[in-house]
C-alpha cells in the first residue's frame, strides 16, 4: 500500500483548486482589540483584524478578564475530569443556570464547543426518537450535518429559508412519524435571518420538535443578548436551542437550553458530552461573566449594530459588491477562490488589513467572498481606510464593481 | 407524537438500571490539592479529590498558572475564530511544534479536546483512505467509535490486546485493501498496557498503518513525557499518536502527531478540526508551559508512580479486591452499579473522600469499581485514611473481600 501517495493526491487536490489553506499567525493585543500582531516573514507586525467573530470584543473585557483570572488563581488551570468524574465545578453549574434563564428555559448544558453540542445533541435526539425524520436548512452549518450525520435519522434538506419547501416535506411524512426540523437564526456566511415564528407554526401543525442554531445571534440580538428567537419574542416555541460561548461570549465552548427532560436526556445519553474533560473553570468563570454583563447591556449589541451599518454603506457607496444582510455580517462577493485570496494577501502584506478569505466547502463554490465582521472598536476612520483600500485593489486586479 | 413519555422513559431505563448520574457539585482549592470543596447540601465541605484526571497536578502548577495569567492579559479571553478565519495564535503554532516535538514527528495539530482528536481524525482518516478497514481493540475509548463509525469504514475489532486475534483478522483481508490499527497504550479503567512493538511489527508484516491513543499516558511516561511510546523506544513506528492537553498536562484540549502530510489532509479535511472556534490561547499557554516542565522534570512522573504503587500495597494489605494494573490506575471492582454507587456516597458524606463510580457504559456491565488516581499530592496518611474507610464500607455492606 502507498498511503503516502494517496495523502499527497489529497493535499494536490485542494492546491488545484486554489483552496488549500495556509493559516495566518497573529496574536492580538488586549485593550488594543481589533489590533493585532502578525508573524512570520520579518517578525511581528502591527496589523488590523476585520474578520474575528469575538464580534463584540467580549475576550478583552474587564470583567472577563477579572474573572478569568480570579478563577485561574482560585481553582488552577483544567478542570481535571468529564463531568461525571470529578469534573463538574460550581461553575459549571452556575453557568448552565444562567444560560437556561437567557433562553426561558428549565435547564441548559455546556459542551466543549458550539461544533460539539451540535453534533452531540442532533445525534442523540436523533437516537433517542425511533424513527425521527430530520428536516435540515440546505445551509445549516457542518457540525449540525454532522450530527444528523451521526444520528443515523432519514434527513429532509429544504431549500435555505423556504417554507413552502419546508411544508411539503413535512406533510409528505406519516403523522405517526416524529420529526425534528434543524436551523440557524443568523446564516453567518450572508447574514440572512430564518423565519422562526413562521416555522414554529409549521413544526406545530406537523407536530414537529424544533432545533435552533444561535451561534452567531447569541449574546447579539434581544434585549438581553437571547438571540434572535429573544428579539422575536418565539424563545418559548422552540423545543431546542443551541448557542456558543467562543463567539459574541468572547470564550470558548457550547450549549443548548430546553426543557428539564430533554437536557436530561442529552447528559445522560450523548457519547460528546459524557467521554471528554469538561470545560476549564477559567473558561466557564469567563462566560459566566460575559453572560452576565450582556444581559444587563445594550451598549455593545448597539455599537455593533451601529458599526455594521455604517460599512455597509461605505462598501455600497463606493460601488463595491456586497451581498444583502440583514445583521451585522458584512460580505463582498469575489467569486473565484484565487481571487479572494489573492485580495486577502495585498490587504494583509499592504495595508495591515486582515480579513479570511471564505472560500469552499465553507460557501458554495462560485460564491466565494471577504466577510467582515466590524464592532464597537472598529472606528470610522479605520472604516474609510478599508473601503480606499479595497476599491484600490478592486481596481488592480480589474474586479467588477456593483452597478 | 408524544415526544414527552419518549424522553421520559429513556429517563426511566437509567434509574431503573441504577446508572443514572448525578455530577458531585467541587471546586479545587488551588495550591491545596487533593483538596476540593462541595457544594450542594448545608453549603461547601471540604472534601479529598481521588479521581480526578489532573494526574499529576499540573493545572495547579506555578508555570502553568503564571502562562495563562501572562496570555490573559496579554491576548485575551478567546482566539475569537476557527482556526482559519482569525482564530490561529502563535501560541497554537508554537504548542504544535512543541507536541510534534514530544513525540519525534513532523508536525502535530490541535483539537478543542481529545475526543475531538479521536473522532476527526479517525473519520477523516477512513474517508481519505478508499476501501480501508480499521481494526479496532474491543476496549477502545467511545470517541474512537465515534470517528471509525463516523469514517463510514469496514470495522473489525479484536479482542483486547491479543495480538493473534489482531493477526487473524489483518490476513483475512486482501493484502492491497487500505488497513488502519487502532488502539490505545494505557487502557484507563483497568490500568493494563498494550503490547504496542507487536502490534507494530503485525502492522508492519500486513502493510497496515498505526494509530495509538496515549490519552493516559502522554505527560506520564516516557524520560519526556513522550507516553508509553516514549518508553518502549517505539514512537517512530506508529504512523499516528493521539493525546489530550486535559488529563497529565492539566488544562484541556487534544492533538495528534504524525507525519507533515498526514497533519496536512487531517488540518484540511476534518469538519471536527476546521469548523469550530479553536482553543483559547489561555489554555494554549498553559499547556506550552506544562509540556515543556514535563519534558524537563521526571519528578511528578516519579512521585505519580510511587503513590500508586503505595495504594496498590495498601490495598492488598487490607484485603481489598484490587484490579491487576501495571500503570497509575488504582481500581477497586465492585461488580454491581448500585452497590458501586453506595460506597461512593457513603465515602463522601462520611468521610469526605470523593471517588466516582465508574458504570456501564464506560466499563462493561457486571465489571463496575471504583477507580483511584494518587498522585504526588496523596499523602501516605491519606492512603492510610482511605484504606481504613474503603474496609469499614466493605464490611458495612458485606462484600466480599480478595483471598
Ligand atoms: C452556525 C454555526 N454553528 C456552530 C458553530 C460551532 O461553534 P464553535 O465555534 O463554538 O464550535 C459555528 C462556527 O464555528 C457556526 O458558524
Ligand atoms: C482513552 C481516551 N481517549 C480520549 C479521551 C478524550 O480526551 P478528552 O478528555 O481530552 O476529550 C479520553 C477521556 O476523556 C480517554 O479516556
Amino acid at each position: 500500500m502507498d498511503y503516502n501517495s494517496i495523502f499527497k493526491a489529497a493535499i494536490d487536490r485542494l492546491h488545484d483548486e486554489d483552496r488549500y489553506r495556509v493559516f495566518i499567525d497573529i496574536l492580538r493585543t488586549k485593550g488594543q482589540y481589533p489590533n493585532a500582531r502578525c508573524f512570520g516573514g520579518n517578525g511581528p507586525k502591527p496589523i488590523t483584524v476585520w474578520c474575528s467573530n469575538d464580534y463584540l470584543g467580549m475576550g478583552q473585557h474587564p470583567s472577563v478578564i477579572a474573572a478569568m483570572e480570579e478563577a485561574l488563581h482560585d481553582v488552577g488551570a483544567g478542570s481535571g475530569g468529564t463531568r461525571n468524574i470529578g469534573g463538574n465545578t460550581h461553575y459549571h453549574v452556575q453557568l448552565e443556570a444562567e444560560l437556561a434563564s437567557l433562553h426561558g428555559k428549565e435547564a441548559a448544558l455546556l459542551f466543549t464547543s458550539g461544533y460539539v453540542s451540535n453534533e452531540a445533541a442532533l445525534s442523540t435526539l436523533g437516537k433517542l426518537l425511533p424513527g425521527c425524520v430530520i428536516f435540515s436548512d440546505e445551509l445549516n452549518h457542518a457540525s449540525m450535518i454532522a450530527g444528523i450525520k451521526s444520528s443515523g435519522c432519514e434527513k429532509r434538506i429544504f431549500r435555505h429559508n423556504d417554507l413552502e419547501h419546508l411544508e411539503e416535506l413535512l406533510a409528505a411524512e406519516d403523522p405517526e412519524t416524529p420529526k425534528l426540523i434543524a436551523f440557524e437564526s443568523v446564516y453567518s456566511m450572508d447574514g440572512d435571518v430564518a423565519p422562526i415564528a413562521d416555522i414554529c407554526d409549521l413544526a406545530d401543525r406537523y407536530g414537529a420538535l424544533t432545533y435552533l442554531d444561535e451561534v452567531h445571534a447569541v449574546g447579539m440580538y434581544g434585549a438581553h443578548g437571547g438571540g434572535i428567537s429573544e428579539r422575536d419574542g418565539v424563545a418559548d416555541r422552540l423545543t431546542i436551542i443551541e448557542g456558543t460561548l467562543g463567539k459574541a461570549f468572547g470564550v470558548m465552548g457550547g450549549y443548548i437550553a430546553a426543557d428539564k427532560t430533554i437536557v436530561d436526556c442529552i447528559r445522560s445519553y450523548a457519547p460528546g458530552f459524557i467521554f471528554t474533560t469538561s470545560l476549564s473553570p477559567v473558561l466557564v468563570a469567563g462566560v459566566l461573566a460575559s453572560v452576565r454583563h450582556l444581559k444587563a447591556s445594550n451598549e455593545e449589541r448597539q455599537a455593533q449594530q451601529n458599526a455594521a451599518a455604517m460599512l455597509k454603506a461605505k462598501f455600497l457607496d463606493a460601488g463595491l459588491p456586497l451581498m444583502p444582510s440583514v445583521t451585522h455580517i458584512v460580505p463582498l462577493l469575489v467569486g473565484c477562490p484565487a481571487k479572494a485570496k489573492r485580495i486577502s494577501d495585498i490587504l494583509l502584506a499592504e495595508y495591515g488589513f486582515y480579513v479570511q478569505p471564505i472560500n469552499y466547502p465553507t460557501v458554495p463554490r462560485g460564491t466565494e467572498r471577504l466577510r467582515f465582521t466590524p464592532g464597537p472598536t472598529h472606528s470610522e476612520a479605520l472604516m474609510d481606510q478599508l473601503t480606499t483600500a479595497l476599491v484600490e485593489v478592486w481596481d488592480r486586479l480589474e474586479m467588477k464593481k456593483a452597478a
